[in-house]
């Protein structure tokens, strides 16, 4: 194969701030109903032709497992290099990022013909079955605030979306081990993640998607107990902040984090979503 | 009315290489199949509020019928100052931009609460019933090479997209009135964009984006002579080229155009799709 070359895509990181858990036999099907948004920060992931597989994240020989899914999905070996400025496994869908990265580079480099519907179910399905995410791909892919009407890749998963782009700051703490509650009473998140939908369609606005995420963790109760102090400290300085699906990351709109007191990581929404790198 | 502000949005410009005809009773379900890309270029629309409507374009007092109907439908009475570096009537989908944009920066000024699936309606019926334009607006929401597989405003008008972005080149020679054949005889374009449309999602990508684009151009036969002979020179040059539907402008992607010897105007495909202003 003579038409191999390097290329390179963007995948904007992406909090979620409700959801829903939608486990169907198909991981096409499968997903997750909610609201997030997409970040200006996310991963570049490169991929080049390759004798043997490789998969490196800022420099580090690695294994992730969204990312080897894709490349068993579209068949190709290849070397593929990660790098991000967010923090891994706390709530910014990277491991869907890196794979929807590596089908849109490998699609490119490889001129694999696929169509971006394609690629997304690719990625979506390659995230749910790592059991890493459900609905991150989606949003990643179309970017800006994203309403999931209904879960799953393409043509399934309806999307909307909350028009506008707004400051972000966020502040870190640390991985979050997969809450009990997620694996066995998911009915409880889905009941909160559905009503709390209900009420961010009614108004669909960024006061209200902050609003909703705030009410959706307080109900699921996902939030530890540093982290509530600062959703606490937020609240009592005027502002509102919430907790990102699923990691210990507080996030807040505007200045509402350095106004409490905060010294949080600057970002943006995020409006374009993924793309070949140009 | 105390939270109305001045707000921004940008369009990117659209050009439609093949499509067909879809008329119904409903403008959101009217539009066309087929497919087309967004540019770099675009319009820029501002939107301030003001107790007296007007339109300006590149610092001209005008009336845009896109505009004017997507204001109605939004109730609102602003000031809208549009500018944009593309040539306006030559197939740059200026007319649903410029609406799109109206949308846009209104909802975000005038925080009208709307989704992004609602405010692409309100601009792709009023692009419709304007008579300027069928399926721009769907492709400017979403940016990138865009495929057109069911006609309408969104949930109607399924799409799906080529990715990557590329160098584009084109060529405006001056306005074409709207063809006979699109009024008299819509069923031969729908033909011959149907029929384009099937080969190219048989292998989705740039190269044959721009081989059925100038197929379809040389199937409907509404290439002017002096476009006709520049499309000549291109092939004959080893390139190929089409023309945008519909004014007077030939496209290529890369060099083929200044590689046949021509000075044409440099872009390149912008694959975010339209944005409330940051």
């Amino acid at each position: 194969m003579t038409d191999q070359t390097v290329a390179a895509a963007f995948v904007p990181g992406h909090i979620t701030g409700l959801f829903t858990v939608n486990q169907t036999a198909d991981p096409a099907t499968t997903g997750s109903r909610g609201a997030g948004f997409t970040l200006k920060d996310g991963v570049t992931v490169t991929v080049r032709p390759a004798d043997e597989r490789s998969v490196s994240l800022d420099g580090e020989a690695t294994d992730i497992e969204s990312v080897r899914r894709v490349l068993d999905a579209l068949a190709i070996d290849a070397a593929v290099e990660i790098h991000t400025d967010l923090p891994i496994g706390t709530g910014f869908g990277l491991s869907g990022g890196m794979g929807l990265g590596t089908a849109l580079a490998a699609n490119e480099g490889f001129e694999l013909g696929r169509t971006e519907t394609e690629l997304i179910q690719v990625a979506h399905s390659a995230d749910v079955e790592a059991g890493t995410g459900l609905g991150d791909v989606v949003a990643q892919a179309r970017g800006g605030i994203v309403l999931r009407l209904d879960p799953g890749a393409p043509p399934h998963g309806r999307l909307d979306g909350i028009p506008g782009t707004e400051r972000v700051e966020f502040l870190t703490l640390g991985e979050l081990s997969t809450p009990a509650v997620l694996t066995d009473n998911p009915e409880t998140i889905t009941r909160a993640g559905t009503r709390t939908l209900e009420k961010l369609q009614s108004d669909p606005t960024r006061e209200q998607f902050i609003d909703t995420a705030s009410e959706f963790s307080a109900e699921v109760g996902l939030a530890t107990p540093r982290l509530q102090s600062i959703l606490e400290d937020v609240e009592a300085a005027g502002g509102m902040a919430s907790m990102a699906m699923l990691g210990e990351t507080v996030f807040a709109f505007g200045h509402d984090l350095s106004e409490a007191g905060y010294d949080p990581t600057v970002s943006q929404i995020d409006p374009s979503g993924a793309r070949v790198w140009e």
